[in-house]
């Protein structure tokens, strides 16, 4: 990730953004947690008619039916109205949203122990090929 | 936002915490998109009934009917969340998302110029009193 | 509602329409769900910035800024889109959806039950006013 | 589809029941969009880890890692909620959805022309294994 793009001065450039336009009215923490969920579905549109296959090579333009990276194009814009909408509610509410995952990291990791390998053992099949569910996900609280 | 949690690092935990759980079969982009979304929802599943006024009051407490700040974890665990799958899609997909988001802004100040403003206007009521829409937005093109 | 439009006769033209078009093999109840979702979130966007009364005055074209029925027109589009995604992925897993939704009230009569009101009681203020929130969902199972 | 639950009838129970628990103060149109598009990301969240082909198999209680149907009452209660909201978002709002969905329907026959076929004419290899992109959604208008 480069540098220059600091998380909290973009977040500061999103804040102003909308002051100088007066959208402050707008934006109540729940307005900017229907437009953050409106933007995530955005990106899932364009995920939503694709196989797995297909969806692993969207950046490359090959998911796109030849679209020439149009597909790309508009998972980088959705990807950064996803974040546009975080950081905006976030603002709004006083929150530290890398503190947030942080602790959420955390607490995951006492909430999902890595299963101990002995030494000689062969990894086990792929879940999503062996037919079994993926076990349990640090969002399922 | 506490210097501490570098975003870089955090996507960094994330995609070894995925990996030593053996989670990456699952982690397709379509997944993710479909489980952001899903915890975007959940975020704003917190808000569905509140007024403005309640919503924005959220993170004291006030606005979950007395229920001590249940509200208020529970956002920062939904946020942590949209966050968590947000990184883990850029890095199936080696996406840098704050350049994405960068980018998004250069553009979006194009599009939207600040309303000029003559030294003695008079600040304009706030859009959503005068009954007027929001202008216009950035995330929507 | 209409006599002349049965749901079980708009399902079946849906079903028909994809079979012609050779749709089927992307129409799994995972791309469906999607899909669905996807809708829900487009309905979601025409109200996403406006205030409950506007939210209210939508289909009469006085909620979107003087467009003359532009919203009114979009809400009905979504609208169809939502209930066609939700037949199709009742169809392909052969899901009676009235059913499901008979059963669903019967159990929501029984966890929700109507507070009793003495004769002279005088109605209590509307939720939203006084400050408190709904105090329990249908949907919150 | 049962004839005893005619879709008019539960949308008049929707309408009760709503109105004996006072709760038509939080069903504004707004809030209730984002009531359905909330219930739709629940379930979506059902398949959000699954194959295409665990996906298929969701209702015979396969697709939920030996979970003897736990998904596939999850599944009709989804479907149930976002057909519950839809119905009172369309009451509130004084919406014939039946007929917005034949109009929708009747659009997009016009729209999506059945490819003509020649007699002798092998099908083609369905979209999804052919590496090609669903050709055009009725609902991406």
């Amino acid at each position: 990730m480069t540098d220059r793009h600091d998380l909290a001065e973009l977040q500061q450039r999103l804040v102003d953004f909308a002051a100088r336009r007066r959208w402050e009215p707008f934006h109540t923490p729940k307005n900017l947690a229907a437009a953050l969920s409106v933007e995530a579905a955005e990106l899932l549109e364009i995920f939503q008619w694709l196989t797995p296959e297909q969806s692993a090579a969207v950046m490359s333009g090959e998911g796109d039916g030849g679209g020439g990276g149009a597909s790309a194009a508009r998972v980088l814009d959705e990807v950064a109205d996803v974040l546009a909408y975080l950081l905006q509610f976030c603002a709004v509410l006083d929150i530290d949203v890398l503190a947030a995952l942080s602790a959420k990291i955390d607490r995951n990791e006492l909430r999902f122990p890595v299963p101990e390998l002995v030494p000689e053992q062969v990894p086990k099949p792929a879940p999503a090929e062996s037919g079994g569910q993926k076990p349990a996900d640090p969002s399922d609280e």
